[in-house]
């Protein structure tokens, strides 16, 4: 099975994380770029999605992802920011649909049970295990690039299961089993 | 004062009303085009928001409003359709600041209160407003419809209200009172 390159998104109008990972299911994971986009709380909304996206369009060129992954995002959160935080997810969605690239959305809970076994687990959980997984010297600060990058090893392994799921339900048709 | 040509734009995904009015405060208005977009269910969220974007974006470029006046959105709806509302909404925003044309919010109360009156008319009401101020044979459907027709004309008359306190700010400056 060939590796996967995946950008995580952790959607936000004020700060969005961006990380990039590449890797496969049983090898070691390797960290290709992490980022906050930041959009100024000053500059009306219409402005800030439209930078948001061209600093992801301008990323997504550059790297070339496989599969965008994004934080899927609940009404029930914090009511005051969900709104942001939907606007900004919109914006990840579409840049991705128009590079033609898949994008998968996963749960916070789904992301912090993939790399801590816990879904329940803290910030601080979540960004240490991401810097012993992508081998890296701290935890990725802000915590916004952190859960982008927990995002993104998150859909390399779920994505690499059912990948390899697929894949079996090819092999086994493919020899009339 | 000159015409304002406003795009309203009722947001969501599985169908966003569109209308387009042209008018000035104290002038009886103009009907330029109305719709709905829909995108369908099964298809995925990216694909669906990236369908909502070219059709909005066809029409901005077709029709060139100058003013996208979107509904602002609030997360203590129906939670159920309130991020798709929301992601929609974002959708419609950076088309217009793409294009760059300016965009307003207005809530749904400030719409309803500017086209019947009153802060919590009913749909029905709303819809046959809409169908009177533009010389209408009968109420536009589907709601969505009619709705994006109230948020443009909302707009002409606020927007139009804003725009004269404006004007007579810069006079006064300019002449020195």
């Amino acid at each position: 099975m060939r590796s996967l390159r995946v950008l995580g998104v952790d959607p936000g109008l004020t700060r969005c994380g961006v990380g990039v990972v590449e890797g496969r299911v049983g090898r070691p994971l390797d960290l290709v770029e992490v980022g906050v986009v930041r959009t100024p709380a000053e500059l009306d909304l219409a402005k800030r999605l439209l930078r948001l996206e061209s600093a992801l369009d301008g990323l997504v060129a550059r790297l070339r992802p496989d599969v965008v992954a994004v934080e899927r995002v609940f009404s029930q959160h914090n009511v005051r920011t969900v709104m942001g935080t939907a606007q900004a997810s919109a914006v990840a969605m579409l840049v991705a649909a128009r590079h033609g690239i898949e994008v998968h959305q996963h749960t916070p809970s789904e992301v912090k049970a993939a790399v801590t076994g816990s879904g329940r687990a803290d910030k601080a959980q979540v960004a240490a295990m991401v810097a012993r997984l992508l081998r890296l010297d701290a935890p990725p600060s802000p915590a916004d690039a952190a859960d982008a990058l927990a995002l993104a090893i998150c859909h390399v392994w779920r994505g690499g299961a059912q990948n390899r799921l697929a894949e079996a339900v090819a092999a086994a048709a493919g020899t009339g089993r």
